[in-house]
């Protein structure tokens, strides 16, 4: 596969192309986003940040299951609604606190499916579903689920953070495989023991705690560089990435594996003089991580596949979700 | 209209009966409430309470909204996915700090009057809305809010601490009127200052802080009786109620009203000596409070209507929820 193959494949993908209606919606918003004076970040990071006194932030994130992952596998989509808050926090170097959910349910078959799922994930991740509301008659299946984490105004990570001349690390767990149902869910969780599963959680707020990174994403539907896009397309800047440089489990090949949402992967941008802390933290805890480009002030993302360099994304003419992040 | 018309309307008023698939849900997700052992309160209550560190309690709640509410009148759904969130939290006697949103578009047009929705409710409400996800290919229009607040420990309304002896105030702002798309929805906020509304919301924590009440939930789809029905089930008691102390409207019917969901009602137990402060507290932000019964060991809620007197439920035998509330 060549550079220009990967490139159109990639801007094409649909976990990246999803993310372009965010931004009008967030433009009806408007200023609803602060109404009460005391939120740090708004839209268009992992999770936002609300003030709650003594330097803590209250961090809030929701996200809805793809219809298709509930029709195809009503327990997965249970266990990765876990899964997917449970990094969105993690990736801001929070602690996660508890979920809630809200579940619309056609056929009581796929509720108990999902509520399993939710269970499992709940139990592994050591995060509670403490409540939420039922829909009990609804013409479709779905589910949607909110968590809420704590976090320290001096010490969170955003993804609005990076700036020109830090080193991208790319970390993702390769002992996976890809989920039965889903080729592009990179599940390096369900085979693991609950301590191993929230120790990868923990290492994000213990690079926060030691100021190590400037930058960071879990990776999510948009792949690793959708993901990395999203963060430079926040911070206002570009990258320079060598595709080979980034942590690869072999059994798959790229064009896949750029689009994989791992269960446990995340984009960091860090100082030069802190890269080799944090690869060291992130492998202490079984995620491969390896400095896999620089941060330029050019708002493109330039990839290089052995001699061959070309632009994924320009971000001064495209967007992936539009927003602009910003801290109060 | 007869005390036996109105016991079977109410038992058969589709905001009480949609209520009970909850139980089997909840047994589903058996002990993963509390999985990392910091859950004060689980199931069962308008919100959900963890610990998070110096007597502090992070409350969670959230709500989807009704898809005939969607259909016909998507800005009024969006504006009421605030406001039965922020009274959820506002039934705990906690401050309303932030809330997310997973929104399911089908069509731009509803998505658009969906956000105005929210925008106009954030304002009125203070509560800014942080952000969310969106599915921008559902086949259908849905939106899911939750919402995160904090409360204290030893200042926190419940739904499981109404003790037989207690009193029953009913506090409903009757300055409203019933929405022209929904006439079970008593409009008491949108032709109000936002310090107006803001006031009704701040009097449940104060109320709370001033350990006044013993028990407490908002009036939202089940009704008046139906709410106070999930209360007494939530607090393994029973209640004997005068329907005509019950503050009304007089241009609505008593049927019709008491299935209303009032944009500012609560029902609160109280010990007998605070039902004086606790009216006044309430009638000094404009919610009409008045004593309409006791709380008594039996487990049914009689209602009385001039000298008749039947059973609404029967909570031995009948469930509202069926979920077990209990402090941890």
């Amino acid at each position: 596969m060549d550079l220009d193959d990967i490139i159109h494949s990639l801007k094409n993908f649909e976990g990246v192309t999803r993310k372009r209606p965010i931004k009008n919606i967030v433009s009806i918003l408007n200023d609803a986003y602060n109404v009460s004076g005391n939120t740090y970040l708004g839209y268009g990071d992992d999770a936002s940040a609300i003030r709650i006194g003594d330097g803590k932030l209250l961090l809030l994130a929701a996200d809805g299951i793809w219809g298709r992952l509930m029709d195809a596998d009503p327990y997965w989509a249970g266990y990765c609604s876990v899964l997917v808050n449970v990094n969105d926090i993690a990736a801001m170097g929070g602690k996660p606190v508890g979920m809630v959910n809200v579940l619309s349910i056609n056929s009581s078959e796929t509720c108990y499916s999902v509520m399993e799922g939710i269970k499992d994930g709940a139990d592994k991740f050591g995060v509670p579903m403490v409540g939420g509301h039922v829909h009990p008659d609804t013409p479709y299946d779905a589910l949607d689920v909110s968590i809420a984490g704590i976090a320290s105004e001096d010490a969170i990570i955003t993804s609005c953070d990076a700036r020109p001349g830090d080193r991208v690390i790319v970390g993702i767990d390769l002992d996976g495989r890809p989920h039965p149902s889903f080729p592009l869910n990179w599940d390096t969780t369900t085979h693991k023991s609950p301590e191993d599963v929230q120790a990868q959680i923990d290492i994000m707020a213990e690079l926060a705690e030691r100021h190590l990174v400037t930058a960071g994403k879990d990776i999510s539907n948009p792949g690793t560089l959708g993901t990395l896009g999203m963060l430079l397309e926040a911070s206002n800047v570009g990258a320079r990435i060598e595709m080979e440089s980034i942590p690869r489990n072999r059994s798959v090949d790229w064009d896949s594996w750029l689009k994989m949402y791992p269960g446990s992967g995340f984009v960091l941008t860090t100082a030069p003089e802190n890269v080799n802390e944090c690869v060291e933290l992130l492998e202490s805890v079984g995620i491969t991580a390896s400095d896999a480009g620089e941060i330029i002030a050019d708002q493109r993302l330039y990839l290089r596949v052995d001699d061959d360099e070309g632009v994924l994304f320009d971000l001064k003419s495209e967007i992936i979700t539009g927003v602009t992040e910003e801290k109060l």
